[in-house]
């Protein structure tokens, strides 16, 4: 294949685009890679979509090796099945959802489970027809309130979906690890730096999920690790409560005045001047914040949730919304609190939240449902509001003043929290979540009816696996991860092509010299870009090349005379002349061993 | 690749799908190559996206050749640009229409002029970056009324379009012909009989446009050709007027009663009886028949028109439609009679009508628009409806007695009919569009403002043209070509396999030798599927291998005993027996003598 700057339709940018932020959302637009249609919505120039298409063929190669079957599905469903789930709701307003002229509803799928389930029940009935693990790579709609990053969350992008089919939970187990192993095996194919890490299910369901992650600073994951081994995503990381205490030894709780204290650094300098401790000074963690959240369930009913927690966390809403899922949180507002004339800002105390405050009642539930981080176990003593402006009460003993209505993983992760796995004290990272493998489980087949016959003549549920790439996203994630200043520096596995011929100067022996010298590398089975157009200055075109970021560049001008001409390493920035008569046998050896890499 | 019936994700159906009527769609779905969605909306299973890929790559090898260059565009678009072309509106209820959680309007492209107009715009601004061809293969979404026949009309399928820009009406003239003897190659190489027609250019607009039909029985558009080589869509058929005549010594128009005449039938009739001619017998062709249509403008304005023509023709809806674009049309119902009583049903003529009719006050338009066949013209003689129960007026002469609006191509074609070009008279014949080319010109790059600086260094708006192909249809119409009452039988270029071969019995001997077999056709790089499953009858092998229809079908059976294997061509049903040593290479140049042929 043979690309010419002279015709391709491609034009580079020396401007940054005004919407971009990260180096590789500047970099593939200004390489004329891809470009905005509409908000998280692009368009793919040839390279990009060159580019694009060597990641699928990775994946392809790679999920055909597991065994699993391509199949395609179209973006435009009907409502039902996603109704028969749950997730025409749940998903709220994440997805685009349409109606047709005959007023039916339909939806642009976010992720396929209900029709992999459909379809599999359409075609097998027995134990016989498993395991099965189908495919697709397909286009993808979710209407994303913050697209972002350019391909990194975009609401039409391009995804891999993977799902297994098993008789029975063993076989599930199986059928996930087959395709965990199959995802490090892409992964380490695309030369992307990845972390496996555990990670909750969201609105997909089931028992068992990770991510994989690609660490670098721009990354919107955040995830944890310890030295001992532990991975997780923030989001499903399990705190590790004390031991109950008793309290027995126990003061009486009591009140005391605490004038213009409403916020904890305010309480605690007052408590230790008015009330110190004879050990050791208060701290913020001897208080207890609550914290009052407006939840809105995906059905767009809205109530209010307080979370009760140590005063030196803050409430993490990614990790809270993980907890509630599929609702979503955010902070509640003053139209919330004059709802609740009941709850003092700033001075919020347990005695009128959860179990001790007002009820429902038709159901008996807490008006006010109310969560403790599981740090605030059973007979902990706390510094914590009175429910009057100014008074907060002291030596409130959990399980003796008050009670919850459960507990909450709502607080936030700190480097140095020690791992739920006893491995040690965990570390924080950012990363691109670039994969995401769930063992469902039978949510979708016992809400589809997929059931097969067994051994003994029974219907069985099914249970599933779900697998997902982000293909487009892992484009991105390549880009983010392989350009310096001056542009992109694919590497060669994926680069949309192999050497870039840079010829330079007006001397038609130039010209003719990378001619003969891309048509031997296209003989030799390289795909070559050259650059021939005849009025551009060196200067621009060096510029150019480094932006595109080819592995190989290679410039026939000024040592031709001499007969060599310079080859480029993009990567490394090594150079070297090479005779003219060696040229072509020297960059073929330089691009194996490139891609071998 | 070697595919297993044991374990691969298919099964067939020995009945046929409800909602299937052509053949098609059947066996597509009997064989296990697509499965309904939805209505129009069809899922890819693996066979049948092996078929999918093979149509795509001949596609885009002939693309590559003839210098288009690969890109790709989202699905999901804006309103703003197809509301600047007129689009947003024009397409009426056949797009897909909605809103993001934000409430900006979406749609589901249908075709992507306005994308590739502006894309061009954003890269390209001088004449010496034309001409370009750029192209994609991409899911495309039309509402369409009636989605029928399986993939032959669907709402999500595969197209492929492609756009050209040029400078000058030459360069497009130029393009036009590149891209219309692409087609030619692609459909020779996919083995599909086409015919080229001339055609109208509906919604899409431009100057002019040929569509590639393949003929069939169960296609929906109707063409005509002459022996002459004339070849057009009826849409884009144009009447071949008669000369005008003078009326000098015509009879001065004389109104009759004509009882119970509601018909043109009736009233033939009455006039013979009752008002002999001379010369000959009055016919239907002496009568002018007055047809009150309803238009509906895709804005949602209805109004009437009333087409006058000859009482023998009838009016031919898509036709009147293609010459009313983009405005549908349907015949006038009693609510529309209701709301103009001047129109009497049955007795309609020309005096209430166009000029002669009532104006609309503010612009002096005809109220109820009159058009007439092309075959009326100035001087011919008519009896016609006198605008009362029970009376016709006989020798009512266009151009002395009455006017019209305008001429318009609405009555319906008929074999014989001469063609417009004088190459004889006209056949009529059914075919599925399967290609469409427009010579756009300035359209959409007026619209837009896409324009370039021409070598004065003026700006001068681009001209275009676009070129599609249904990807998915051309797939349908290759199945509906080539298929037997047994089953698919697909030429070799496009067979998802080459050979099935069929292990029959239960000799373990058999199924080594199929399998050592098949790895020796592997190994020669033959695609294969092999029908390993153990427990299933060889009257049921054979019947899937017939239905799946790959070229070669081979037995490995009884005859092994012997020293051999049978080998049977699909499409001719060809039968020969064949040493076992000799089988891979003997199926190996049956299967290159196929795809070559």
């Amino acid at each position: 294949m043979l690309l010419r700057m002279s015709t391709m339709f491609l034009r580079t940018l020396r401007e940054d685009p005004v919407d971009a932020e990260v180096a590789s959302h500047k970099l593939l637009v200004r390489a004329g890679y891809i470009r905005r249609a509409a908000p998280g919505i692009y368009s793919w120039l040839p390279l990009g979509l060159r580019v694009l298409r060597k990641v699928e063929e990775i994946v392809h190669e790679e999920m055909a090796a597991s065994g699993a079957q391509e199949v395609h599905f179209p973006a435009l469903l009907p409502r039902e099945p996603y109704q028969a789930t749950g997730r025409w709701t749940e998903y709220g307003p994440n997805i685009f959802r349409l109606k047709d002229r005959k007023g039916a509803d339909y939806l642009l799928a976010p992720t396929h489970e209900e029709m992999f389930t459909l379809l599999v029940k359409d075609l097998f009935s027995s134990y016989k027809d498993l395991p099965v693990v189908l495919y697709q790579i397909q286009v993808k709609y979710r209407d994303e309130a913050r697209p972002r990053a350019g391909l990194i969350r975009g609401r039409e992008f391009v995804m891999k979906d993977a799902y297994s089919f098993d008789l029975d939970d063993a076989g599930l187990a199986a059928s996930y690890q087959s395709q965990r192993d199959t995802y490090e095996r892409i992964f380490r194919r695309l030369g992307l730096e990845y972390v496996i890490v555990s990670a909750t299910s969201g609105a997909m369901g089931g028992s068992r999920s990770e991510e994989f992650l690609t660490p670098t600073p721009i990354g919107e994951d955040t995830f944890v690790r310890s030295a001992g081994g532990y991975a997780a995503n923030v989001e499903a990381v399990t705190t590790v409560p004390p031991a109950a205490l008793s309290w027995d030894d126990a003061p009486a709780a009591h009140v005391e005045d605490t004038p213009d204290t409403p916020t904890i650094e305010t309480l605690v300098a007052l408590a230790n001047a008015r009330f110190p401790r004879p050990d050791r000074a208060w701290t913020a963690a001897d208080t207890l914040k609550n914290v009052v959240l407006s939840v809105a369930r995906p059905t767009g009913e809205r109530g209010l949730v307080v979370v009760g927690l140590p005063g030196d966390r803050e409430v993490d809403l990614k990790r809270l919304e993980a907890a509630l899922a599929p609702a979503e949180v955010e902070p509640a507002g003053e139209a919330d609190f004059a709802k609740y004339p009941g709850l003092v800002k700033g001075y919020l105390g347990p005695a009128v939240l959860g179990p001790q405050g007002p009820h429902d009642a038709e159901t008996g539930a807490s008006a006010i449902p109310y969560l403790l981080d599981p740090r605030v176990v059973d007979g902990t003593r706390w510094i914590t509001g009175a429910n009057e402006p100014g008074r907060h009460v002291f030596d409130l003993v959990v399980g003796r003043d008050f009670a919850a209505d459960g507990t909450i993983e709502g607080a936030d992760v700190r480097a140095g929290d020690p791992a739920p796995d006893g491995s040690g004290p965990l570390e924080l990272a950012h990363g691109i979540e670039i994969g995401h493998i769930f063992a469902l489980g039978r949510k979708y087949a016992d809400a589809l009816g997929l059931t097969v016959l067994d051994e003994n003549g029974k219907q069985r549920v099914v249970t599933m696996g779900s697998y997902g790439i982000g293909v487009s996203r892992v484009l991105a994630a390549l880009a983010e991860a392989n350009h310096d200043d001056a542009g992109l520096a694919w590497p060669a596995r994926i680069a949309p092509a192999d050497v870039h011929i840079v010829a330079t100067g007006k001397d038609t022996a130039v010209y003719e010299a990378a001619e003969e010298l891309a048509a031997r590398l296209g003989t030799a089975g390289l795909d070559v870009l050259i650059d021939d157009r005849p009025k551009v200055s060196p200067g621009v075109k060096f510029a150019d090349a480094e932006l595109l970021g080819l592995p190989v560049i290679v410039v026939v001008g000024r040592g031709l005379a001499e007969g060599v001409i310079e080859v480029r390493d993009r990567r490394t920035g090594e150079r070297s002349d090479v005779p003219v008569a060696d040229a072509a046998a020297n960059i073929a050896e330089l691009v194996t061993r490139l891609r071998a890499s």
